[in-house]
């Protein structure tokens, strides 16, 4: 039987991709990934130049629906047509990005695949580390508390996650922008808020969260770091 | 002037390094480093097979103390080295486990050097994903909160942060297995946690919470999943 490889592809950049993800998709047969429905797959761009000429493609187009049924449905298919390839002793390598484990598509695969087939998961940097740098804000240090919040929370949750954190990552910002800003700034800390769009891409947008577009796209990030205890 | 990398190395197989962390390695005349007092540097060790041979080495060895001043004395020393190598028009390649931003000391060195020289950082995988990518455990999905804990932090520390979120991964654990244990006993969660030591090392262990030895090494983390939002 073969091996499904969930593999982390990082942030966006194709050279934050780690060696080993760079080695599996080089020497891949068969990789899948999730692409919107009709359009494009970002976890595909990242590997593109990697992708061996001749690979077998399984793209698992993801409608982008509130209702949670129709994107189930294109797991299930996705995650059967995998279950072939391993049942005919070919791996299969899905292309993830950022880290597959960290609000990634792929725990769906793992979820439906795991029990039955060895998976392994090649972690990848995440879209929070490559926001930090690229903002040049040191995260957390020594005993501080760091969260990581959706946007799409409600008030009250982003409020007491802000709360209870030395930093923040606010992730999924897109149309939830005005009332994440509205939080931030209750607590008194916009001062301490970056706004980090597509962030080590080339339409990179990095701003105090004061001077962030009234538009946020889905590829966007929130930071508040409080600067609780700068080791210096 | 030289320009200074803070270049994250991933959780120690060296394989996890990016492509990035690998070209700048493999061309750097001058790297620097913390090291244990009189010991070991484990970010030296992931990169070893790259650094070239002759290359300068800026070695930081820093104290295990509780008092803070010898080791701001030794980032001081090492600041002052890398920024006459700097201001000789070279670069300095300062390597870094897992993530820079992410609990690492080149926080203290990016606060002492980039007023005054261009710092690139360049982000890292972090021992949080290597560690749930090897135990298989997704981390957060959808509209689900992460939060880090150090261990060193109190009881009622760990509770509120414990509580408050849908993942938790706990750094740090070490002397502070036993408090940590407690804690999550008492919140019911003990069948819902991993603990992790040396992620993807040769020495990796990955046990049931319960299942954890007295006696835990700083490499390791203790993972809860309360699996609120599986989206199957
Ligand atoms: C479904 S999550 C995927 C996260 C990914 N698995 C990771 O490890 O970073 C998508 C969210 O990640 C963030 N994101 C991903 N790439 C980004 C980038 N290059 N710049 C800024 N935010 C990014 C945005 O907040 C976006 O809404
Ligand atoms: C000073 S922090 C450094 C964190 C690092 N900068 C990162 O991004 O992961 C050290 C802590 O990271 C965790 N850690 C680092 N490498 C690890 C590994 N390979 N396995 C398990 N835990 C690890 C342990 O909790 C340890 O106490």
């Amino acid at each position: 039987m073969g091996v499904l490889y969930g593999v982390g592809l990082g942030p966006g950049d194709p050279e934050l991709m780690t060696l080993k993800a760079a080695r599996l998709i080089s020497g891949a047969g068969v990789v899948a990934y999730p692409a919107l429905a009709g359009g494009e797959s970002f976890a595909r761009s990242i590997a593109a130049g990697l992708i061996p000429v001749g690979a077998e493609e399984i793209v698992m187009a993801v409608p982008m629906a509130v209702d949670r049924a129709p994107a189930q449905a294109v797991y299930d298919g996705g995650a059967a047509r995998i279950a072939e390839v391993l049942q005919d002793g070919r791996d299969v390598v899905c292309l993830c990005e950022g880290d597959p484990f960290f609000y990634g598509s792929f725990m769906y695969l793992f979820a439906r695949l795991s029990g039955r087939f060895d998976v392994e998961v090649v972690p990848g940097v995440t879209s929070v580390s490559a926001c930090a740098a690229r903002a040049g804000l040191p995260l957390v240090a020594r005993n501080e508390r760091f969260v990581v919040l959706p946007g799409p929370l409600s008030e009250d949750q982003l409020r007491a996650g802000i709360e209870g954190a030395s930093s923040v990552a606010i992730m999924k910002v897109g149309r939830h922008l005005g009332k994440i800003r509205g939080v931030i700034a209750a607590l008194g800390l916009e001062a301490r808020a970056v706004y980090v769009e597509r962030a080590g891409l080339a339409e990179e947008v990095i701003l105090p969260l004061a001077e962030a577009p009234e538009a946020a796209p889905y590829f966007s990030m929130i930071l508040v770091t409080k600067g609780a205890d700068p080791w210096l």
